[in-house]
Order: structure tokens, then C-alpha cells, then sequence
């Protein structure tokens, strides 16, 4: 037998994950049936929605019991293939979860271009999230030049790709990051105005002080106090673009939203974020990002874990905020 | 000396509103002076914005000090003119504030055509209250014919004037308010296919039975937990058109606002409105509404106070929620 190492889920998280809400498993590798491909994951994803797939969130298709295999996103390679758009060599996005090997019938599948930049960042700024930031920073947010954008969780993935959108669009970006380093990433490489530390600073003066005209657009990966301290610096006629709650993915009763009295004053536009939405665009924004890395105009960092073995730590330290980076997890070669 | 009764601020209320906020006194009745016009208060409009005024909210022009007249929209008779465009005997909406007579420069006055419709509607459904019920709908919310659009505060001048344009757009409309007799009237006078009385149902479970195939369209005119228990009913794609918090005003600190989960979940779409952005439609609104209460198809209720002296505490009754239609005080005839 070939084994094939999975981690899988164990329980319900109470607040913020434990590794102990995750189990382990070895399997044997499958076959490829008719119609099918078999991949080896090269590289595992982690994403803030998988603590909410972990309380069967009912917006998520997943539904796990204990002991089912995480899901997740991979990017893998195909080693055994029964399926005609699929050869042995070819690299693929495609929903291996958190095992080394997996089947697939190539339903929602993604062939990755291995010539465009390296095959990891189509599970980081070439695939979801940079989908994500580019979409609600295009066709939601739009800033317009001079513009002031301000995008929270700044160094992911989705936040990256959403500042360095709106910079390429004209519009002055301050980001909102979690520690200095995080913050002068921002400034000195991915080409920020400005990036508050918001564990250091008073958010709302420092929003006060970096956007003086006001918020024009706002990208928002987090929710709770840095919403809301947001909404006392709009300008009129602010587009909000709201896309991740990672604060509320880790509490069982919802927390309360801001005070929306400010939206009103600034006739602003609050808009919900779905990603799925958006699928047609990626050929596009695959294009237009990867354009812009060739030119050295867009950059991204990835903060990659040794191992499947590391994915239940890995993912925890990603949901209490200690990532830098893209998270992901090195699982096979 | 011809005496100007008046109706003055006296202090900022400590929550809702009470009678002793007010103070009362008679000035003399002023001479309009080259370019002014004098005239007679007819009807002074109560709003529930006034409460965020005597608290200096920023978001208004005026600023009251003790001893001030409260400031107010009333329709007024022309009685005495030294300007070009105002002549003895016109009616016109002014904002005269809270007082018998008063001069104008004409600046921000509208000419009322008593042709059309009883004069006091200037202050109602073919007033600010009904040009922000219409923008609102015809512009914001933008129902469909068939879709689900919710109104609350649905007997009020905003309100009913909401959900009648929904009505008249194709849509199915339900309503929110406070009273059986107020929902009554919704659903016989005004055409409403539905109309929940919050006070007496639980409004998640009513919501869910009136609104079946979620909400695609909600006219927010309370914000606080109707505005929350909407956001439990979204269907995808739902617009929120953010109007008034009345709840709000009478508060010091600023209550927290819902969860916003739901918005992403439906990606909706959450718009404040201000009136004052959309008055170059007033005429559009003053024609298409006119015509509809001409033809019978359109309907409007007014709770009337008599005299000036009533103001303060029909104000502070219109706070409490307890007026029924669009709340007026007769000052003169």
C-alpha cells in the first residue's frame, strides 16, 4: 500500500482553533477511475472561511463530521490520469483538502500556467484571493485617481492584491496591518502611501492623520472596531467593500456591526463580497496581476509551513492573526 | 406692535424629547426690507431630524442656541413683498421655523401650487418627505416588478410615499410599523400586500412568513433591530437604502448597528440617503405623485396639531412614535 497522510477534522472549535480540533489519518493513495485524474498536493492553502466551514456555516456547499478529511485548496500536480483534459505533468488548483494525494473528476479544476510565476501563487495573489482583491477593488471599490483607498489586513493575500490594485488605478493607499514589519512591507514593497499599525496606534487618529480628504474606498478583511473606526473618516460618496469578518469566524454569537449612522451622512455604499461571483473574471485578473509581477510592479510574500504535518499549527497561528504573508503549507514535490 | 408668536430651544434633551426642551415668546411681527418677503405660517412641518439638530448634530447647517426660534419647514402665505419673484397672496415652503411670520430672501424657498393638491402635502408626500421616499425607492432601492420591497415606518410621509412608488414600480410591498390601526391602513388605503406591526409579532418569524422568497428591496427608515432582523431575510443581491435611525436621535452615545455578515452573505447593497442630494428631481416627484393622488392611486394621512403652542408636545409624541400619518402643526389659515 501507498500511504496517503490526511489530516482531518476533529471537533467544533471553541473560539480561536487549537490543533487539537484536528486529527490525523493515513490512507491508501487511490486510483484514478474513469473520468477521473489523481494529483499530488504540492502546496495547501490556508484561509480564514475554513473556521467557519469548521461550525457549518451555511453559506459553504462543505459540510464536515469528524474525521472527514479538511477541506481546502491545493495546488497539485497530476501523476495518474483517466480524464481526457488531463495529463500527467500538468499542475492544477483543485480541492484536495488537506491530504497528500486525492482524486478528482476535474469538476471546478484549474489548470496553473507554471511559465506565469511560481505554481503556489495560484492558491494566493494568481488565484482566490488575488481573484478577491482584484474584483472588489475593480469592479466594487473602484477608486478613482487621487483617491484615497484604504485596505485592512494589508500583507495577505486578498489585502495586498486589493492596495496594489487601487495604486495601479491612481488612488493614494493606506494600508492597516497588525505589526511594523507588516507595515513597512507594505510601504517599502508593495508600494503603499502608508500602512497603520493598528496594535500600536490609535486607529482612529492614525486614519485621521494618513487620510486627511477622507476615505474614499475601503477594503475591508476584518470587520468590528477597524470598520468601524473607518466609518468615522469617509468621505462623501465612499464606496465600503465588505469581504472578510475574520474577527467573527473564531465567536460562536455574532458580534454586533458598527454604528451605520456615518453612511448615511457620507451617502456611502456599503457592498458584500463573494468571490464565487467573480469566477469569469480570473482569466483576466491572471492576465493583468502577472503582467504586472513580470514588470516587477506587483509583489506578494507567502508564509509557507514545512510539511503537512504543520497544517493544524499553521492554521491556528493564521487565525490569531501571526501569519506575514500568504499562508500556506509545503506538503509534497 | 403685532405680536409673532414663537416657539424657542431651550435646552438639548436629555434622550426623548419632553415639552420643557421648548420655551415659547412673542416678538414683533418684522417689515420685509428690499429683496425680502413676509409671510404667514400655515403649517409647520415636525420631523423627526429636528432631535439630531437640537443635539448640534454636524451634519445640519443650523446651530441653535438657547432662546433661538426652533428652526422648521412650514408652508407659509405671502402677506407682504419686496422681492421679484414672491408676490402677496403665493404659497410657498419655507423654512420659517417654529413662528407665526417670518421674512425670507426667497433663498431655498419653493413655490406651492395649491392647484394640485391641499397645501399642506409641501410638507408631506410632495415635500422633502416624499421626495425622499421617492429618490430613495425610484433611485436606490430600485425594486423590480415582482421583487420584495420592505418599508419601515410604512404610514409615515417617507414611508407610505415608498412603498406606494414600489407599488407603482410592480413590486410586492410589505410594510413595518407600530400599531394594527397603522398596518390596517397600509394594506387598505395604501395597496400594501402586507404590513407587520412589530409591536405585537416577533418581526424575525413575520418577516420570514410575509417575505417568502427573502427581501430583495428594504427602505430603512428606524434602523436599530428592525434594520437587523431585515438583514436575517435577504435575498441575494438585496439593495438597503439607509434613511433614518429615529431611534438614534434621541441617544447620546451611538448604538451599535447589526451584524453586517448577511450583506456579504446576500451581497447586498447598503446606500445612505440624504435628501438634499436629489432635489433637482423634486419637480419630477411633485408631477408623478400629483398625478397618482389625482387619479385616486396614491394616498397620504396626516396627524394635525392645532396651534403653535401644540408644537412641542405633538413634536415630542411624533419621537415617542405615537402620531399616525405626517405629523403637522396648523399655525394660521
Amino acid at each position: 500500500m501507498k500511504p496517503n497522510a490526511r489530516i482531518t477534522f476533529q471537533r467544533v472549535p471553541q473560539g480561536l482553533p487549537v490543533v487539537e480540533d484536528f486529527g490525523a489519518d493515513v490512507a491508501e493513495v487511490p486510483t484514478a477511475g474513469e473520468g477521473q485524474f489523481l494529483s499530488k498536493t504540492l502546496y495547501l492553502s490556508l484561509d480564514p472561511y475554513y473556521r467557519n466551514v469548521m461550525k457549518g456555516s451555511q453559506i459553504y456547499a462543505d459540510r464536515l463530521r469528524a474525521g472527514d478529511v479538511m477541506v481546502g485548496e491545493t495546488v497539485a500536480k497530476v501523476i495518474e490520469s483517466r480524464h481526457p483534459q488531463f495529463q500527467p505533468g500538468d499542475f492544477v488548483a483543485v480541492r484536495n483538502g488537506w491530504q497528500e494525494y486525492a482524486l478528482s473528476d476535474g469538476q471546478g479544476v484549474r489548470k496553473v500556467d507554471a511559465n506565469l510565476a511560481p505554481v503556489s501563487t495560484a492558491l494566493g495573489v494568481l488565484g482566490m484571493p488575488g481573484l478577491t482583491g482584484y474584483a472588489g477593488t475593480v469592479f466594487l471599490a473602484q477608486p478613482l485617481p487621487g483617491q484615497t483607498f484604504v485596505v485592512s489586513a494589508a500583507t495577505g493575500p486578498v489585502g495586498s492584491t486589493a492596495g496594489q490594485v487601487a495604486r495601479h488605478m491612481g488612488a493614494r493607499v493606506v494600508g492597516i496591518a497588525g505589526s511594523d514589519d507588516k507595515c513597512e512591507f507594505a510601504v517599502r514593497e508593495l508600494g503603499f502611501d502608508a500602512c497603520i499599525n493598528y496594535k500600536r496606534e490609535d486607529l482612529a487618529s492614525a486614519l485621521k492623520e494618513a487620510c486627511p480628504r477622507g476615505i474614499d474606498a475601503y477594503f475591508d478583511n476584518v470587520g468590528g472596531s477597524t470598520l468601524e473606526a473607518v466609518l468615522g473618516r469617509l468621505a462623501l460618496g465612499a464606496r465600503i467593500v465588505l469581504c472578510g469578518m475574520i474577527g467573527a469566524y473564531s465567536m460562536d454569537q455574532m458580534p454586533h456591526g458598527p454604528w451605520l449612522g456615518p453612511v448615511v451622512g457620507a451617502r456611502a455604499t456599503m457592498k458584500g463580497l463573494v468571490v464565487y461571483d467573480h469566477m469569469d473574471k480570473m482569466a483576466e485578473m491572471t492576465r493583468v496581476l502577472s503582467g504586472w509581477i513580470a514588470a516587477g510592479s506587483f509583489r506578494y510574500r507567502e508564509d509557507i509551513s514545512e510539511g503537512l504535518a504543520s497544517a493544524p499549527e499553521a492554521f491556528c497561528r493564521l487565525m490569531r492573526g501571526e501569519n506575514f504573508g500568504k499562508a500556506l503549507v509545503r506538503v509534497g514535490a
